[in-house]
């Protein structure tokens, strides 16, 4: 059996979790990995983000239904158990979850010499959240003229890594360097904790026709899984400022434009649809969010996302 | 976002159960992997039974409670994605869902080169399952006199293999040479999958007190997760055969008897502590059930496993 959760409902087992207050309630589930930002917390023996970055997100995933967030499970593999490593990232873990009112249930430590090189690890995060039947968002409400809000990613969140690895290097010298443009490190830049949306976004649920969460594959690949068949999302290129990273990277590795926004989030965390009436009031009580485009009429078999005034 | 599931409900996205019918419920969580038993399956090349060792171990644990499994998804990570194989492992952990009513309904896979040695794979799953408050099993209700039944594994199921491998080796020498005393090589021996209990023990679990999935820790260490501090286990060594693989491994690797109680099953899969009375009944309705020991008093500060008749 796995490791027991630290915060088990009172009077209950690890790993449990009595669900209170719903009336048709729908779990929505999500499990996920941090990918190759692994490579660069290992590369510079930080060890205190990847753990708040795989809850984030997972939370945001599951947001994008409309769920809140119940309880995340781990799973920690390494090739031979480093206590204090493993414990830095299952605190950060920990505390991602209590900022979002989620209870770290349980999870699996493994040991497995062979697999894993010495004390390289990978982790997983399974979560499992909860919205009533008739409050699913699920992109259908979505139509023609709707705005498209953006909020914006504070980096390469949990997505891309390998390509920018490649491109940026992933040596201790090149990750140590600093670089004006980003006003930091290399590594500093590449270990920003994936920002976490659900707070944000979670008072406007009721508003919002269609989110969809910004991870590989960029807005190009995620935006499709919630729009209607007859809708199109246009996104104007010109209506935010890359950050200063994405263009570093298409720079150095000559990266097709078109490629960048399929890998990368180009600097946008999170999309949500919702009606221009309702996106006035929305963006006067949230800061950075901002308008990034609409959804229009899809022409027969077009793309599902168009990228106005992108580089060619 | 991760992989959608293959069985999602109807009308509903991919990663979302509808909860149905039930009164007071608690959701039930484990998340878990198979440990170096993928190191077998790898230098076999034998991908279709580790993702049902995944799925049955899971299922176990969170029976143990009386929960019934709802959903199951999966995390598999890669150095280089093979597609047949992770078909193939996807394709086992299908088919044990689906023997046990419960859906695969999601899952990521991450393809990250650097971290695993090219095909090598690591596998996690994470499954959630629900049972009325009122009906959970926690071991609360086990008493002096209570029988303790056990349920046969049919080998190492997932755990011990690092000590096992050590010991047997893992060269593909070692795993295709055929034992007399198996009946088979070691490889088929190692690789046999993961027994699931949740069918046929569900029909008694109203007359269950308490119940121990015994994985890595053996009967010593999974006992005590449900024992009352006042009441000890008895187990009676002599009441059962120990498999040949166990015996095999003790006397080739020379391995203290204490020491493979701790680590491997040693032929038990499951112990289900019951009155005496409904003992009979339910030794009459399962074919290969047998009575292991007895719940006893424990003396101050005692351990609560005794193994009765062990060897030293």
């Amino acid at each position: 059996m796995g490791r027991l959760g630290v915060l088990a409902g009172p009077g209950l087992f690890g790993g449990m979790f009595e669900l209170k207050g719903y009336r048709n309630p729908v779990l929505v589930s999500s499990a996920d990995g941090v990918g190759t930002k692994l490579c660069i917390a290992n590369a510079l023996g930080i060890h205190d983000t990847v753990g708040a970055d795989l809850v984030n997100h997972c939370i945001n995933d599951i947001f994008t239904c409309g769920a809140d967030p119940l309880f995340f499970l781990d799973y920690f593999a390494t090739g031979k158990l480093n206590p204090q490593v493993c414990a830095e990232v299952i605190k950060s873990m920990a505390e991602a979850c209590m900022q979002n009112n989620t209870a770290l249930i349980g999870g699996e430590t493994a040991e497995m010499p062979g697999m894993y090189k010495d004390s390289d690890y990978d982790i997983a995060g399974f979560i499992v959240g909860c919205v009533e039947k008739n409050e699913i968002i699920d992109g259908q409400k979505i139509k023609e003229s709707d705005v498209i809000l953006a909020m914006p990613s504070n980096g390469l969140h949990t997505n891309g890594y390998s390509l920018a690895r490649k491109i940026m290097g992933n040596s201790s010298k090149a990750l140590n360097t600093y670089h004006t443009e980003l006003g930091s490190t290399l590594g500093q830049e590449f270990l920003k904790i994936h920002r976490c949306y659900y707070r944000e976004l979670k008072p406007f649920t009721k508003f919002i026709h269609g989110m969809a969460h910004i991870t590989g594959g960029g807005l190009i690949e995620n935006t499709p899984r919630i729009l209607p068949d007859n809708i199109a999302a246009e996104f104007d290129v010109a209506s935010w400022k890359i950050p200063p990273i994405f263009k570093m990277i298409q720079k150095k590795g000559k990266v097709n434009w078109h490629e960048m926004y399929r890998v990368f989030n180009m600097g946008v965390g999170m999309v949500v649809f919702v009606s221009k009436e309702d996106s006035i009031d929305i963006l006067s009580k949230l800061s950075d969010a901002f308008i990034i485009g609409r959804a229009v009429a899809r022409k027969a078999n077009n793309n599902q996302v168009i990228l106005k005034g992108i580089k060619k």
